[in-house]
């Protein structure tokens, strides 16, 4: 398998991007894939040489004279500049030369590069991103949507929970991934009104095992392992678990074993589901550690067919 | 000034709220307010001799018979139950004879017996409750709504805008409070369309200090005095807050002094805001710190006049 990576992602780009391949090579004598590395010839190869990486079996430089900023508009910038590093990055997977697609770069830019190039699976009607949530008892959850879909209907977050089930029992080991719905109650018939309408969906739906409403207070309980939810209420909820690690940094409380589970490098970066192929985008801070869990994701992704998965289930 | 006290309100009922009074009276010797304890006499009497309340000069004793349990439901129990301890009380608030009302009883009848009995003011479309979130500055901020509207419309928000502003300065002190509006971005033009539709209004709104959007992440930053949301998302934050209580207690770090400020006891109750006359609803474990709080809340609630001030600002 090939994994194609933007190197020129990240705040620190392209310096943890190599840490990160560095890091995942030395714990994977035998990796079992090819790391096509997408970006500016005269930054990412003398890093590669310094970290012993340019001639190793695994490693392929793919040069990209141009890189795409953080506050770039992402249509613009994906349509003139065609010689940066995620655009080469999409054509690359699109074309089939590689099997998924990694970056911490220009998050606009890398969802419409997904929903254009690689486009949302026959029967997906909103392609979704997801966050793991660290649960107490040392597991974790997932929940969805986390920001791609701020507005959704019933039928999205129902598809979503078919989504979300099929990463946890194929990329989180979770058999039978028990999934609820997030509310304001718990009793069925609470809620704003895409709430109500989605719970007897999922109540109905034979793909999944739907145990009910969840409020704030369950997220991190584990009383789930699959939440579904429209993607404002998402995105605040990631970034509130997000804040929660620098709350405990600043409280100097960030040693704690839970509370450290909330570092952003634990995840690595947010898987797009229900698109033909896997991508990742990582968060802008991502460090090596971060990106050698993003190639870990992409690996599991890729050897569990995860996308193929999705496909057999809404191929009628 | 009179305050009303559902002493049967709460899982500790009546102990916790005696404990309340109890401890309100030791720091306060001269009390501004007289309490009409309103509960069922076997139970609450005993207690109020026992903690040597009952000739207090600041007590009296109103006989209230029956009871509203949690599950109950709540408009049918207020109209079947007018000798309970919640109708009673809202009996006292309507006729003038009390100022303020607190309960830690049955919500939802806490919530109907306000709307139906004391009324939203003139001008008011939505009234809403409201949440204390702690600050790492070691102020606190308001964030509104928190369950009451879990569908809202932009002017909702806008007007929610207002009320928070009005308890930021009136209640906790903050001069010119800072508001914002909860999004996934931080941009003009980011969010769902009710926060898309919500900031134009917000930005043009002469009553209030709009400071723009604030993400999951700002929320306990301290970048606003006030955080306006639908009720939904409002909700979810607030049972989130208050697992991190819980999940510090569970990894002993509940005596760090910023975590420990996300415990319930130290805001006592949710305040409903956009009614004529001060309510305050308290968290089904109200301890008797809890109480205290309450008594306190709704005594700065009636010395400000915050329900006039809100009144004369829609009053045309």
């Amino acid at each position: 398998m090939n994994i194609g990576i933007d190197m020129m992602g990240g705040d620190f780009a392209p310096l943890e991007a190599v840490k990160g391949l560095h890091l995942y090579l030395e714990n994977n004598v035998h990796a079992p894939a090819a790391f096509f590395c997408i970006g500016q010839e005269d930054k990412v190869l003398p890093l590669l040489q310094e970290y012993g990486l340019d001639k190793h079996p695994a490693i392929r430089f793919i040069p990209a004279p141009e890189v795409i900023g953080y506050h770039e508009h992402p249509t613009k910038a994906l349509k003139e500049k065609q010689q940066s590093s995620i655009a080469i990055g999409f054509h690359l997977l699109a074309t089939g030369k590689t099997d998924a697609f990694i970056s911490a770069g220009n998050t606009g830019a890398m969802l419409v590069g997904t929903l254009y190039s690689i486009k949302a699976l026959p029967g997906i009607q909103r392609p979704t991103i997801a966050t793991l949530v660290p649960k107490l008892d040392g597991s974790n959850g997932i929940l969805l949507d986390v920001g791609l879909n701020t507005d959704c209907k019933p039928e999205n977050l129902n598809q979503f929970a078919v989504l979300g089930s099929l990463y946890a029992s194929n990329i989180l080991g979770v058999s039978n991934p028990a999934v609820a719905l997030l509310n304001v109650g718990e009793e069925e018939g609470k809620g704003n009104l895409l709430a109500q309408a989605a719970y007897p969906l999922l109540k109905e739906n034979a793909d999944i095992n739907f145990t009910g409403n969840v409020e704030g207070r369950d997220v991190f309980t584990g009383k789930a392992d699959v939440i579904v939810c429209d993607g404002f209420t998402g995105n605040v909820i990631l970034k509130m678990a997000e804040s929660i690690y620098d709350i405990a940094r600043q409280r100097n409380l960030h040693n704690d074993d839970y509370l450290h589970r909330f570092h952003y490098e634990n995840y690595g970066g947010t898987p797009v589901l229900g698109v033909a192929k896997p991508v990742i985008i990582g968060h802008g801070i991502s460090n090596g550690k971060a990106f050698q869990n993003m190639l870990k994701l992409a690996i599991k992704m890729i050897e569990s067919d995860l996308c193929g998965q999705i496909k057999e289930k809404y191929k009628d």
